[in-house]
């Protein structure tokens, strides 16, 4: 008998129709002998709705109370998926994230879970029932308030009580069938992967990759728990992210995928004086700011003495660093900051490159077949990087999966493709 | 300085811009000077649809699951309207039942409130927030299970919340601007209130108005708080719930108004045979369903040595009702069980009954004089029942009010009228 998480995204319960699909597996998984734990994040559009109510009374609403607000959404899937499965002549309690025992950090809408004591739910397991915890949310160590968890949180609380919970199996559930070697919207012949080590799924969630987020790939490869990616349409077996890189003998390593991302946008603060301290002063600005930087380059600038300082950032933070910038250019003394944000990044990822000399090389003449300028480049050791022209990025990603030929035989199956 | 208890229905909360309309009356009171705890009830139809996603999912929905479900609308009220209240520059925190430390027995869907132990609502008001309560709910004292606490649920929270805060003020806002001498959609002459004393109330509610729940009213006889029933949607003074009829001069006592009930059946069982155990037969078999049965009437049968025994129970009963009683047959060989839906029951009530002689006599020729047969008639020391055909309901409150000359010089403003 094996402990299974499973987690349920959005559009896998968008409708009543859907929680009833939902229940038929978690009750097939259960009969067949499992405990099962259940991780459900809000219905579908819930989520939207509840901050378009919360805009329209206050157009900044208060942290503490937005989490307050947005937790109502899961519990309301959690309690149906639950109902739905006693229909179903199983039974099974839901908790909210405090009441299964996940405690976090004070800070609203972005808190970090300190520790996981699932109590209730070992209980409900043990006599019988099927356990669902509302994903995204826990209660806060000092303040004993409700809070929410932040981007990629539900799954994060799946990975944190198969943790805690020494569970078998941690599997994720959306509406695309597992982890591809590129986006099968961009790439036709993408090609699912079995198996991805835990520093590679790193790097593809970094570097745009939506199927899983950073940090519960992260939470896992922490805790040593297998992660497996499937579709809540079908019953194929998906991707397990487990396992690492240090594990695969060299010659057996392998170029992953390619990986994409739009959401950020590129600034360029030109004619800074050259001298010591001056891009200190600016990342200083920036990271005061709380935004958080990507890729960095400096340039030599046209005029004697002085550099370009380029990098990027998240879209959504650009208006905020150009201000942050602004303000410094009577202490600085540079010439302008210019903003950018028809950039794109395109990343290749994969444990094979330590190993194989040229695969940089391979990488940008890809690209430079079919006519894309690299603006930056950065890589890591599993990982190259570039900053191209948004509108080029279908056509890079493309040349590079094909480069290294990743593509499959069979054609991609996209559901939705949305990873949610 | 004044601690003052609000609580919101339903309709004062249906949409956005209702709770911001809330929330500038909330601002208000603290700006006066008061310290103010609000208790909100679920957004317009949020617990409607709650309820029909539900359906959908489980015809029969576990209840504990149903309660984790209904009060997700009580958490997105509470948080909204915390959310509007910030906008316009005070500052304030919602709590869910649990936190607020309404402390509950296990009774899913009809939970009663054993404590009210608010430590983080007096903390907030010293630090000069705004502490808003979701209505409805608690947490049991044994399984730490979230419950509901059933019909009238948010005004005992508001009024049990009033009482353990000692609280100078409850008021309960809805869509109707205080307690009237009868409904105002059938009596255009109806009055508003002033003061209606504890006793006097609860006969009312018990006898089919709308405006405050038996069970809040009870727990405001019993702490002695004093409700003040007002609309949301104006600033009129309202009703004023309060004091005993002990207090009131007998000479002055008065006859207060007529409520009526639309909610009742009429189940009669024919033919019982009339020996002693037979009528406790009956009435223990309804019990057993858990049915709570209102008027009775024994009849002497056309059958020799045979009774009719008559009863009424919510209408929402009446299939049970019947369907134990049919079961009985056997047992207790009466004739038959019949069962009349076209009942409603028509109550006067007034401390002054007790001292005025004929009042019983006027009533019945009031009703004799419009041609209403009277087929049921239960009294208290203040209060007279009588359950007739439910087509002359209407006409039988106008000729009782207009026959203890209740009505006013003023038309009686009507808003929606529902009383949520």
């Amino acid at each position: 008998m094996a402990l299974v998480v499973q987690k349920y995204g959005g559009s896998s319960l968008e409708s009543a129709d859907r929680i009833k699909r939902v229940a038929e597996r978690i009750v097939a998984t259960k009969k067949a002998g499992n405990d099962v734990v259940v991780v459900c994040s809000a219905m579908g559009d819930t989520t939207d709705e509840l901050l378009d109510l919360a805009q329209q009374v206050n157009p900044v609403p208060p942290e503490r109370e937005m989490d307050m607000l947005l937790t109502a959404g899961e519990r309301i899937s959690n309690a149906l998926v639950a109902m739905a499965i006693s229909a179903l002549g199983a039974e099974a309690w839901s908790f909210t994230g405090s009441q299964a025992g996940v405690v976090t950090t004070s800070v609203h809408g972005n808190a970090r879970i300190i520790d996981v004591t699932p109590s209730r739910v070992t209980e409900a397991l043990e006599q019988g029932y099927v356990a669902l915890v509302a994903g995204f949310q826990g209660v806060s160590q000092d303040t004993k308030d409700i809070t929410t968890l932040g981007r990629g949180g539900s799954d994060t609380t799946a990975v944190a009580l198969a943790a805690a919970l020494n569970a078998d199996a941690c599997e994720i559930y959306s509406d695309v069938d597992g982890v591809y070697t590129a986006d099968p919207r961009i790439v036709p012949d993408a090609k699912k992967l079995d198996t991805v080590p835990y520093e590679e799924m790193l790097e593809l969630a970094a570097s745009g990759s939506k199927i899983l987020h950073l940090r519960s790939v992260e939470y896992a490869r922490r805790y040593g728990v297998p992660i497996r990616v499937r579709s809540s349409y079908s019953d194929k077996p998906g991707t397990t992210v487990a396992g690492s890189i240090e594990e695969i003998p060299v010659e057996q390593a392998l170029i992953t995928g390619v990986a994409h991302d739009r959401s950020e946008a590129k600034i360029t603060v030109t004619g800074v004086p050259d001298h010591a301290g001056a891009a200190a002063r600016i990342f200083r600005t920036i990271a005061d700011a709380e935004i958080d930087i990507d890729m960095v380059l400096q340039n030599v600038s046209n005029t004697a003495g002085r550099t370009d300082i380029t990098f990027t950032l998240s879209k959504a933070n650009g208006p905020k660093a150009v201000a942050s910038l602004e303000k410094l250019k009577p202490e600085l003394e540079f010439n302008s900051v210019l903003y950018d944000d028809q950039v794109g990044k395109v990343s290749l990822v994969g444990a094979g490159m330590r190993s194989h000399p040229g695969v940089t090389a391979t990488f940008c003449e890809a690209l430079a077949k079919v006519g894309v300028n690299i603006e930056i480049i950065n890589t890591s050791e599993i990982r190259i990087s570039v900053l191209i022209r948004d509108a080029q990025v279908d056509e890079a990603v493309r040349a590079i999966h094909d480069a290294f030929e990743l593509g499959g035989d069979e054609e991609a199956v996209v559901y939705a493709g949305s990873g949610r």
